[in-house]
């Protein structure tokens, strides 16, 4: 065996198949994201328009200056595990915000949306006796991994279909423990789920619900607290599940809940236990970011209107994007190498930066470019950003869809 | 099914056995840290005396300075995955300084210590086609899981025993892919593995290893490399793993090793490629923390001090703690509600801080209290601690070992 010459096929093999990932090195302008300048590229200034910072809330004044202040006042690290010196204030306090912003009993911090997942999928459905999962087949690859990580039984329901949902949800026992485990905006469609439906089923076969809002906390609902905040359901669900790194702007995830699921979690997961704390910085950042967005949505509304415009210009070009009720504006090309090509060309001729989205992040045959608005993209930002497709599905004689003015 | 009952149950078993965690809510204090305020304890000044800040480097000026600095440049979170627009020049800049201070060709930086084992273990074990993993019987959670997930065949050998660990290669045919799993210093009880041994091992049965240096990196070796670096060994290892959170005082772990094999795991790895980068200001702070104690071995050689002369106190007292060549002092107390009742009375009665340390995270019977001191620590705080163990052990007559004076 050998080991160098197994690495190295293996990554000529995705180089093959246009599916090796080469990183763009940047260097964001805090005060004027979603500028930054790209390292390498044959260019100077880009214009950022991937990224899930998706409020530009990492720039915002008051999380900079929580951030400062936790740093002078706690240091840069938390120094250990939460139960071995690493619980600051700042843990509590956040926890405490999170809880408010959904209305749950409690919250509980991860280092990540995707530890949080892994670990809060795998603990519950792990240690609940006979507990069988109802994953949503284009549930996120942390889902996943927590799912199997729990060696629960698994039953894939069909991408937001209520009907598989049920058929299958009554097949079971009713007395069996049961997880429903779905996202409410699926981050590469931007479609989102029929929470409401969901828990209906729910309730009348008793299964748990646990709801990934991570690419909906902050974004939606009257204070930011996600689809199940829009649609007054957040009392429905057993777990609610987010992340502080996309529209809070910072880092980290969580789950909110009862206190005692959230307890549970807390005493039981390994992901959650063995792993040190996030930074005090962190928490005081997010927790600032947090209930700036709980009062003002002011963000949330300019979004909305530069998403909304993006849209109605691809639209008038005939570019072909998929369409949805969210904030996520998927620009469809189909081919691993054409997407890495146009995504090349924006950044070094246009300057602008949007990251190929291919396999295995999106099936293979549905290769993209995702494009997120936000509140700080300008109107000459846009027009950039519309001519310069505009330039290339001509030049690459790329599919249009029928246009809709004809 | 009551889902609610279930949860409730299993924590007041947890409570029964004494394993219940109650988390310390602090406020370090920058500039005069291990000093802390604990929070609801009926104490205002705490000493903290079980940090994995070990080095107290989490208030160094060079790495809160960094911090600021990338904050007022790039913001506060890194605003998308690696790939997708998350990865900033500090990322870069980080890897570079990590590669380095290894001694590999390259570096791979994770959100986490416990994610770097999980992900890099699940992937290379997972990946490479009929690998078995020879992992040591203590190692930690991470690992554990990482393998697990791997789906690998796994062959645990008795803890730090070379004879059983040959016994066990011996017994695989040579050409077999093969991955020897361990740690440098064992977190609870302080040894240290043979690593030279174990290279020499893998050498002869032509298998692959995975070192975990998290206890080590930035106290051990002339640059801090850990004790790799100390006993020159570091180019015999397939895989460097540490962690940016403990000595280093920031957040973070990584991987060092071959350029290839890197490549490998930010390819294929689930928990590198989708989750949220860490914050440039993260990745800053560490880097300049690894650049400090590169140049510096001021901090090392105080802590040797401080752990010298901390042992020796207890040694006069008689108070029992395991005898390990590193930094790590357990004091050893077998009961899970005594070492509960100690730890609340040091932090209630004497201001001193150190977490019971409980199942799971060392096995039942072998309960304790884990004392880190630092460089930080002073020689009043030494009194202090010495002076009220040794009260404690008295009251609670506690078994003492053999007087060394005696």
């Amino acid at each position: 065996m050998n080991y160098q010459n197994f690495f190295t096929g293996a990554l000529d093999d995705l180089r093959d198949q246009g599916n090796y990932r080469v990183f763009a090195d940047l260097e964001r302008h805090c005060g004027s994201f979603p500028k930054a300048t790209a390292r390498g590229a044959d260019v100077a200034n880009v214009t950022i328009w991937c990224s899930n910072d998706y409020l530009g809330m990492g720039q915002h004044p008051s999380v900079l200056g929580a951030m400062h202040d936790a740093l002078d006042r706690c240091g840069a690290g938390a120094g250990g595990t939460r139960n071995i010196s690493g619980t600051t204030h700042d843990h509590v306090l956040l926890e405490a915000e999170l809880a408010d912003l959904h209305g749950k009993e409690a919250a509980l911090l991860f280092t990540s949306g995707y530890v949080s997942n892994w670990a809060a999928l795998g603990t519950l459905a792990g240690r609940i006796p006979d507990c069988v999962v109802l994953s949503d087949a284009l549930n996120h690859a942390s889902m996943i991994e927590g799912i199997r990580h729990s060696k629960a039984e698994r039953m894939i329901w069909k991408h937001n279909d209520l009907e598989d949902l049920e058929a299958k949800l009554a097949a079971l026992p009713l007395d069996r423990p049961k997880l429903i485990a779905f996202e409410s905006v699926y981050s590469m469609d931007g479609d989102i789920a029929p929470i409401r439906e969901i828990c209906d089923l729910a309730d009348k076969y008793n299964a748990m619900t646990y709801l990934d809002e991570v690419h909906a906390v902050g974004l939606y609902g009257p204070r930011g607290g996600g689809i199940a905040e829009r649609e007054g359901l957040m009392d429905r669900l057993t777990v609610i599940e987010g992340t502080l790194g996309k529209a809070f702007g910072v880092m980290g995830g969580y789950i909110a809940a009862s206190a005692a699921l959230c307890d549970f979690i807390r005493s039981f997961a390994s992901g959650f236990i063995f792993t040190t704390a996030l930074p005090p910085a962190v928490a005081a950042g997010a927790a600032a970011s947090i209930r700036h967005l709980k009062a003002s949505r002011a963000e949330r509304d300019l979004q909305k209107a530069k998403v909304t415009e993006v849209r109605a210009r691809l639209e008038a070009l005939g570019i072909p994007h998929v369409d949805n009720p969210s904030h996520i504006i998927p620009v469809m090309v189909g081919d691993p190498v054409k997407c890495k090509y146009i995504s090349d060309v924006l950044l070094k001729e246009y300057g602008i930066y949007i990251q190929p989205i291919n396999y295995p992040t999106v099936p293979k045959g549905t290769e993209r470019l995702r494009i997120t608005p936000s509140p700080v993209h300008t109107a000459e930002d846009i027009d950039h950003l519309v001519g310069a497709l505009g330039q290339l599905w001509e030049y690459c004689q790329l599919a249009r869809m029928p246009l809709a003015a004809q």
